[in-house]
């Protein structure tokens, strides 16, 4: 596996067990997880904004409005940090010190480029939706010109990136193992609830299904 | 409900109908929410790091090891963007352009500060235990000196916080309401696994429930 090295702010500073910097470990994570968060640093303040995003090769890539202040930040050319993060359970020790949490998570910095040609935004619209739906894009409305042109793509390659990852049990100290309360993983995940057609839907029509619940 | 006034970063820009600025939206989100992103500036770059908190009264807690680097650059003073969010549904529509998620979301602003009372520490993280697993405190091994100097919290007030909502069905376009796809939620939950005890679980010891999944 080719590994990224490592920057003064992809480097775990503790728990150096927990950090992955191989490039399979990053794809992995931000395949995983559905949503991420972006940081921006918006008139001298630090700016979390929740998106979703979908990863072509080793690059991330999110959207937004043109409109929003998100995309406007980012077109200015500011640094972001994309942080996606995955629950897989809470883990409990004998021990509140010791409680923590099973996660998968990636901290990817860099600085975020538009895709400016229509061709381009609309082969990574697809992308994003293939992600989410396989198959669903080919059946929908076509995109409009001003639908394309409302719609911003920003991408930033994943050179500055890293994985953390928690797994396993508790970690109590050896003489807390007896104390006499329950120790273990309480696994958590993402699950699916019954498919909601809106008012339009006639019979015919199935729910499609998506690889990331 | 009291209500914050919307400041420049609070106030939504775009899709107003999806902002709340009242104090019962910011609390309801922050509790539901399990993890959130904490976007700091450290050396003029963004990094957002996920971490757990919880709240007491009108105010947001987190915490983390007293040498780690997000500590650090909390206890120098820095501003501070906590976001939640909950992903509750994708939202599929007919177009592309109109597929969105349904979510709820939190975006704090502010300056955190740390708590250096040792009684305080202490009652801050039985709130904390008690947001995740009530009861459970009180029956775990307790903490001890050098755990509770390990141990940093981060608070701040709500004072400049909003959230953001989408529920609902997708909202197509007229004309492409009878083209020939299923439109609709499909609803997305957490949900918890089968419980993993550890090596030294005894019989008689049951997992706690959480109310967070």
């Amino acid at each position: 596996m080719e590994t990224k090295a490592p920057t003064d702010f992809t480097r775990l500073r503790r728990m150096h067990e927990r950090g992955h910097y191989d490039r399979d470990s990053v794809h992995a994570i931000l395949d995983a997880a559905p949503t991420c968060h972006v940081g921006h640093i918006i008139k001298d303040r630090p700016v979390v904004i929740p998106t979703l995003h979908w990863r072509e090769g080793d690059a991330v890539y999110w959207h937004g409005s043109a409109a929003s202040r998100m995309l406007r930040a980012n077109a200015a050319g500011g640094e972001v940090c994309l942080t996606a993060t995955i629950l897989d359970g809470y883990v409990l020790a004998r021990s509140g010190f010791h409680h923590s949490i099973n996660y998968r998570s990636v901290m990817c910095f860099g600085t975020p480029r538009l895709i400016t040609d229509d061709d381009e935004k609309l082969a990574s619209l697809k992308a994003f939706m293939d992600r989410l739906f396989p198959g669903r894009w080919d059946a929908l409305r076509p995109v409009n010109a001003q639908e394309l042109k409302a719609t911003s793509i920003l991408w930033m390659p994943l050179t500055e990136a890293s994985a953390k990852v928690r797994s396993g049990p508790p970690g109590d100290d050896p003489e807390d193992v007896t104390w006499p309360i329950w120790g273990g993983v309480l696994p958590v995940q993402a699950s699916a609830g019954a498919p909601q057609p809106d008012a339009h839907v006639n019979g015919g029509f199935v729910p499609p299904a998506t690889p990331l619940v």
